[in-house]
């Protein structure tokens, strides 16, 4: 890897997320919802099928998308502030659990086979060394073994979160070339609630116990803890509230930046990006301030459970996004779970739009009002 | 075929219906709970997931359950009411639609290929001669040639509705011989929103106006004929509202009849059952009406746009079954297509239950709550 220098992965941070461009809704949605009107049902009766295909349509800018394979990308990070006890689970869980991705036994294994997803893990910042590791589901891309404690400073430095943002367009890079056609955004960093909450209070302006949940699952005298240590967080370790990659830097975390630069890349890319819940959705927000635009290549997967994820949504929209998540199954497992699920169904929407008769094709004669 | 005496139809009906036995709930989800909370995850973490994988090893019975193949079972069947200019779409599209359904290219087959579930189509009662059609995905179960117009009498005489209803006991008879441990209904009927609103508004007790919806697309003054002609007929097409047989007789669709015996069926041999939209939900009805434990067989597969199908799930919850629909797209097509996409999500609940590893077999430390 080149060494560059931070004014240069400045200046490649912006020009990536500045090639992502509004989508050309009206000429896309034209074509899609002409094509979904032929087809043999009543007009609309595939409700939020025929949207998700629509947007499928106008994000890869073809008339008849073909999505390729599905792709999830999980991002690992460990977190310093995991020392103040703000996680039932030791930081060890993080390597432990990223093992368990390689060998195929978490939920997220699961959850991919299912729906016919790859896998692939992205080590940005685990607090151990896994650098013997190996096989083509695996990344080194380690920056740092884990952030430093948001309670005592900034999670890391302007260029280290720089480099995250990077690595997250990169790894998009990466599944292209594999032949994606579709991603998946997915967590894995014991204590990472914390700097999500933190992201979500400062960019919706909310009091930080307002949106500080319970996480893996703990109670409501860790909770208050860890908001008293967001707010401590957002007042001194932000110094540029305009920078998102200062906000990044100050109260963020390695997986979530590489989140953000993952779902920047896929936009440039005009590849469709699920995100799945509220670690993720952290790293949308922070994707989103970096270029607006990037909001029309995202699904919200799933509503977590966690508490301040309906905020981090509502915020969403209230920017004028208007993206209503997918589905609502009460999970709060991170990995990418909710969003693979979600991504299933927006293939089955997909194949919905392609592979169906037209009234035309299969001689059947359209209503008073198809006609 | 051979010819059984009513009185003996009555006695199989009230047989099968009767050797459904509510689920040992207590037993089961204890079982599947004790392992949910090991597998190496936050517990309760994965939402509504393991509450379906739950109920699977409920209705299964087995601690370890194998889905085995999904089905969907389209009934297909006219109604007489149509012409009283009920819908938008000619009774003809109910056979054109079927001719599609067993050449692939209507909505169910591309959900159904997306899902990898087998789509199987039962004519019970459609106005056109298809006994050429073949194929071991085509049932000719024909009763009559559409049922008789509601605005008029009954739609079918009592005999005609236990028929429609051992059509699908049987249906779900032979898809378990196939190797189906999973099913979903769907419904194909020019004109059948009209009996499903008749049976919401019978047995929920609203004004009819309350219940019926625009179908396929209709306007406001072809819901008001609805609405009126489903008042009159309740009024004067039930002579025992105690007897769902006989409620179904008057008001209802011999696909609905073979939807509720399906799903009675599907009950009787312990097979999981997904209810799709507001036709299938009307079946569903009359099933549970027959025997309240075969509740405790059903999914709710989605909620349905169609203005009666809220009234039909909260008229589920009133008696204590506690059904909340896995899915809320928008969706409003029958044929089977919400029910499908939800049964996906239930077998990937399944596999994450069964494939994910414990803490203890993937050497990661539980959480001080999990341990």
């Amino acid at each position: 890897m080149v060494h560059k220098k931070l004014s240069e992965k400045k200046a490649l941070l912006n020009k990536i997320a500045g090639s992502v461009k509004p989508l050309n809704k009206e000429k896309y949605y034209g074509i899609a919802r002409s094509r979904h009107n032929r087809l043999i049902k009543p007009a609309g009766s595939l409700g939020r099928l025929e949207e998700f295909a629509e947007d499928i349509v106008a994000i890869t800018g073809k008339g008849r998308p073909v999505l390729g394979k599905k792709y999830v990308c999980v991002f690992a990070g460990d977190h310093g502030v995991c020392r103040e006890g703000v996680s039932l689970f030791d930081q060890a869980v993080t390597a432990q659990m990223v093992k368990n991705f390689l060998t195929g036994g978490a939920a997220i294994n699961a959850i991919a086979q299912s729906s016919g997803a790859e896998v692939l893990v992205i080590d940005v910042g685990i607090n151990a060394d896994l650098s013997r590791l190996a096989g083509d589901k695996f990344i080194n891309a380690k920056i740092k073994m884990g952030t430093d404690n948001i309670g005592d400073g900034p999670a890391m430095s302007y260029e280290e979160a720089l480099d995250s943002l990077i690595c997250g367009i990169n790894t998009a890079v990466l599944v292209k070339e594999r032949g994606a056609g579709i991603c998946s955004t997915g967590d894995m960093g014991i204590a990472n609630t914390t700097p999500s909450s933190a992201i979500t209070c400062f960019y919706s302006g909310k009091e930080a116990i307002d949106v500080c949940g319970k996480g893996t699952g703990v109670g409501s005298r860790i909770i208050r803890k860890k908001a008293d240590i967001i707010e401590k967080a957002i007042a001194c370790n932000i110094t540029d509230g305009d920078d998102p990659v200062n906000v990044l830097a100050g109260i963020g975390g390695l997986e979530i930046g590489a989140i953000a630069g993952f779902i920047i890349g896929c936009a440039a890319n005009r590849i469709p990006v699920v995100v799945d819940g509220f670690i993720s959705t952290a790293g949308a927000l922070i994707a989103v301030n970096l270029n607006p635009a990037v909001s029309d290549y995202i699904f919200l997967g799933h509503v977590s459970m966690e508490k301040g994820h309906k905020t981090a949504v509502k915020l969403f929209n209230e920017k004028g996004f208007n993206k209503k998540p997918v589905l609502d199954l009460s999970m709060r497992l991170g990995e990418g779970t909710g969003a693979v699920i979600a991504m299933k169904i927006i293939e089955t929407a997909v194949d919905v739009y392609n592979n169906m008769l037209t009234f035309e094709e299969a001689g059947v004669a359209a209503s008073r009002l198809n006609a």
